[in-house]
């Protein structure tokens, strides 16, 4: 099915980001690979390009256009040139719209420049050792020094599997800031590189991924100043809450992106191999696995851009984006073990990018919300 | 996820068949499942209210709207409402095509404004004992009788699997009529209840669908009149491959409205029914159950939903249309047995709308093309 | 994998078996499901085939073997030949063990003659309208009429999906005898013919099994001598767990035949049937599913084998049982859909055995505790 | 369901096995990952620990006992231990049956003693690049050097994927020795470290394995003796013919071995990970995931060792073998995959067992014969 929600501007995009991937990304990223994390020059290159903050008004150096649409470009290709070292998705669409939405003038003068150069990598730092998408259980908490809006912050607490957490020069940090307020004594914290009792742990060794760094982070009395809390103390639940969407939507529209390249390199590798003296792709079973698969592909495809249009207008339910999260997850999981298979022992090699798809991918209905929660989420809209 | 492809008119005609199958057609329904066929008058009753041939020029008595929507709307009206018996989506959205395409002005005369006001049922004779998706295998076959435009053909064969096969007073039949020319040598004739030689066979017994005659058809040295071909003698293959498309994209409109109906009917059912002391319902197992099938139902709805959009322009493809056929079949039969376990032992009784899904929707991968076939055609686009 | 935990004897008795159900049963099924039940005399025949009562004493007149390969004999060769109507599994797999390890010896000379000659028929009334597989919500109850041991019991309430139902002589009927009592309320009391107040309902429509009759019953102020309590009064729930075990290896025995048969037919009807030129065994499709199905079936017949020889020697734990029933129903569900949909068309047609086994299998993963309840018991047993 | 299969002798040996691991190889494994491949020394270990040639004579110092239920038990401890580098299973349970069956008094005096103390490490050469599961397909290919029994092969040509590559000191290599004779072509020669013109590619980078050394192998006119020839000439694909079977049923008891450690592994991590304050197991989703995993497992295994037992008494097909190694290597992919994610966001950090076992166990379903490869046999001995 032809997709129809790009136009002429999304599709030079596309060949934008395109072009810097294979001339500045894809040569660096098997060295990355064996670092454990990309060098921080490609995040100023992403910056020079225009690749960060395409929804940041152009007074702070952003792209000024509010449409999610250049976000999904950005991903579909960074997936489908198995550049995921890259953390700009997490930049992008998951911090971006809490800086956007939530920051004051002087922290949007701050902070947002660098947001958009490359200067400033951003974190998140929502998930805590003993907590996984229970983000109830949160432990890190922070205490006033003092009295009056313009006390200090006294943060302490871990937080684990942090994307950019070695690279990141800034981390919004979600903490208790009252403990007697239950889902309203939440707030979120601007912590930045330097800040005395901010350590990062270990860069922790992940099934794939291998070029993303992801860490652990500790804060021991971290003080941060009332500058660097982000939107109002009491209700960093709520901003959560208001945000998952897109960072679902944004894992859904990385996982389709995956698996439609994992079908691209099957559908080429079978055509061209050969085995009992005729093409792989000729014989009927493997026929029929790429049919099933060209086809869950295509109509999650079209559920996933519908996702995306409801989403450019605001009208993206929560039920709808766990959906497109967990179905297409799952779908990308399904068709990369079945490429890899059609690549017969080929595919168990690392030289072959499905190799890295398959190992890259299996994190993807984990993270944003396992694929569990997304059920218990809209099995509860549904019974209400 | 909202549905965007209708707009008010299709929602009025909506609201005209649910009243139409509400009053006339559900206190019947039980009866014509013993009886093994619906009553005639119901097409009469049908005709009248504008449900046949909504697409026929208003000159013959139809509806004068060529939108497939409309008719996507009657289907999935007559599937949720359990009214398998009726045979109008076969009227209306497999032999009308033909009808509306082929036939010349005489012919348009002759049998149009029957075809809309119900007295002319309709049928189409692919199938037949020796050949199933296999058309190429055909064996019914017409001879000249004489040389010249004006000669009669003289029909032998027999046909099977043929809905509305008792009803019918018109029915579309595929032979061959040149051996020598392959796919070339097909023609369709109309032949007419009453002609001498054509016979019905015995009522087939089914799995369900109990109140649709299904019959095997026969032929013996049938004189079918020139005036009866449809379109060029020698495109008969040409003419089913040009209206397999709609066919399949109409069993997958019926297949989603069925999966949609079934899980309406089981939340309904799983949030009354208490077992240990609490709704079924609120058990997480049946939640995840409830929340998968709604994800797989909604992403299902919104392909077919493209697809109908893209047949109205005339842009449906004919590997999009098989996808839609394989995919939204097996995902009702997924659902409704799913659905029917929720249901325990009731599920089981008849007297059950889900027990009646179950045995209806059972055909729904094996008609129209089987599973496999959309899957080689689906394949052969794909490998080129 | 060849089956070793046969011998001889079982042979011979499978040959016999299956000699009955050609000559005595066959011919008349197709009657039968019209009826809506079996023939009484089909039991009498059976007793006097030495069908009824493997394991019953030979002074009652019974086969005095008590191995439960006999039940297991005689239940696959039903299932084989598609003869779903007679009850004698639930008689022989299900009630006999009541009889035979409850009753007392003035019972047993009551009873087991007749149990064995076929001049009884039994059911056993466990489930409620509104009580499925969660026992301990039954509420039919009986209160004493007086005091002391020899005291009247008056019996009120109502069972569903009663297998045997309409023709039960003797039906062993769960109820609760002290309210206050929790689990070791309940009681077995066994309601024989003609006891005034207790009632037959409707046969009840299923969606298969048409010729074994399914009722609901009903029970007002039916006195019930002391004579006729099976086992301890208050221990009923106990009886029932201990029976369960057999009741679902029971089950599983008749999956596993079920899908073996239904996998036989097809291998025929594939290797007979031509498209596009050959047999459709031989698309390599096919051949998968062939073999797929042909290993599921020999993977779970080993598991249900091995399940037998631990029942023979009294170590079938529950948890295994309820391992064995569930997945050998499931099977048994995939492998009868996979094998119709290999029939194409023919598939949907009731002439065809495949059609039958479909509706007919379509129980056997709710009946005997859901599924759902299987994994429930084995969850809770892994967990602790 | 309890294993019935071994006595108090192979429980020892399981001691054994399983003490030497701990002590001798979890230590290092680690390590070795890092290497790439595991230190000699830690074969020469196995062999002082009566680990190697367990069924080669006691003559040649081999543990003197031909009976594969030991190999069994050192293949199922080394997976359950995660110590998928050590190479025993390929040279225990694939190459030593050659040795055993088709090598001469001279070959097994120069090759057993080594064999079994750990000396020479072996290696098999079948696969080439050009050439997966279709065996015909070989192009390594040796020819005279001269005339008479006694001349010399030369050989040319690649073989990859090879486990032991690197570290073996003697290679079993297919070759084609008469281009004419088709599958009559075919033999066996032993090609030793340091014979002029054998040389080893790159150590293979592979998604999992990561301490098992798997290498390419290239012969530049190698010249191999006469003497060196396993078996007769011209007879080496019927000879592979007859190893398959046992080296696909070894790969089904590691499967199995590896999915209950899996299930093992999740079962103890949910019981005590908390989520949303109680064990994630006691959640019913995981109850019943873990209650899946348990049956299906347990079903498995009796299957396995039913073959098992075959295999001991040389009853096993070569249609059951491949049933046992297609149907196990799938469920240890589907009970990885299911357990990783029961794991959450730590499932994907490799310093969890399950991270290593899904990566680790990616490759069974391909190598031994694809999965795909299985079922055409099987279809093929069905369908006959």
């Amino acid at each position: 099915m032809q997709r129809d929600i790009f136009d002429a501007e999304h599709d030079a995009f596309r060949d934008l980001v395109r072009t810097f991937l294979e001339k500045e990304v894809v040569p660096h990223h098997a060295q990355w690979e064996k670092d454990g994390q990309v060098d921080r020059d490609i995040w100023l290159s992403a910056g020079r390009a225009g690749l960060l903050g395409t929804d940041v008004p152009e007074e702070f150096g952003g792209g000024g256009t509010p449409d999610f649409r250049y976000n999904a470009v950005a991903l579909e290709e960074i997936t489908a040139a198995g550049t995921s070292g890259l953390g700009f998705p997490l930049h992008n669409d998951v911090v971006a719209p809490y800086l956007l939405r939530l920051a004051n003038d002087e922290q949007k003068q701050r902070w947002l420049p660098g947001f958009c150069s490359g200067d400033i990598i951003t974190a998140i730092g929502m998930t805590e050792p003993g907590t996984g998408s229970d983000l109830q259980g949160i432990a890190t908490h922070a205490k006033k020094d003092g009295s009056g809006d313009g006390a200090d912050w006294i943060l302490n607490g871990a937080k684990t599997f942090i994307t950019n957490g070695i690279l990141a020069d800034l981390v919004v940090v979600v903490a208790k800031t009252d403990p007697e307020a239950g889902a309203r004594g939440f707030s979120l914290l601007c912590v930045e590189r330097g800040m005395p009792g901010f350590e990062r742990g270990r860069r922790l060794e992940k099934v794939g991924m291998k070029a993303q760094d992801t860490a652990e982070l500790s804060f021991t009395d971290v003080r941060v100043p009332a500058a660097n809390v982000l939107g109002e103390v009491g209700q960093g639940f709520i901003y959560l809450m208001q945000n998952l969407a897109q960072e679902r939507l944004s894992i859904a529209v990385g996982a389709v992106a995956g698996a439609a390249a994992a079908l691209r390199m099957t559908l080429e590798y079978t055509k061209e191999r050969k085995a009992f003296g005729r093409a792989v792709a000729n014989f009927q079973n493997t026929r029929f696995e790429l049919a099933e698969m060209d086809t869950e592909i295509d109509v999650t495809q079209t559920y996933v851009d519908r996702c995306l249009s409801e989403h450019v207008t605001g009208n993206l339910s929560v039920a709808d984006a766990a959906k497109a999260k967990w179905w297409a997850t799952d779908l990308q999981k399904r068709v990369v073990d079945r490429c890899l298979q059609l690549h017969g022992g080929y595919g168990y090699m690392m030289e072959y990018p499905i190799a890295k798809a398959f190992v890259d991918s299996r994190v993807q209905s984990i993270y944003g919300g396992t694929n569990e929660i997304m059920k218990e989420i809209i099995g509860r809209a549904l019974i209400g």
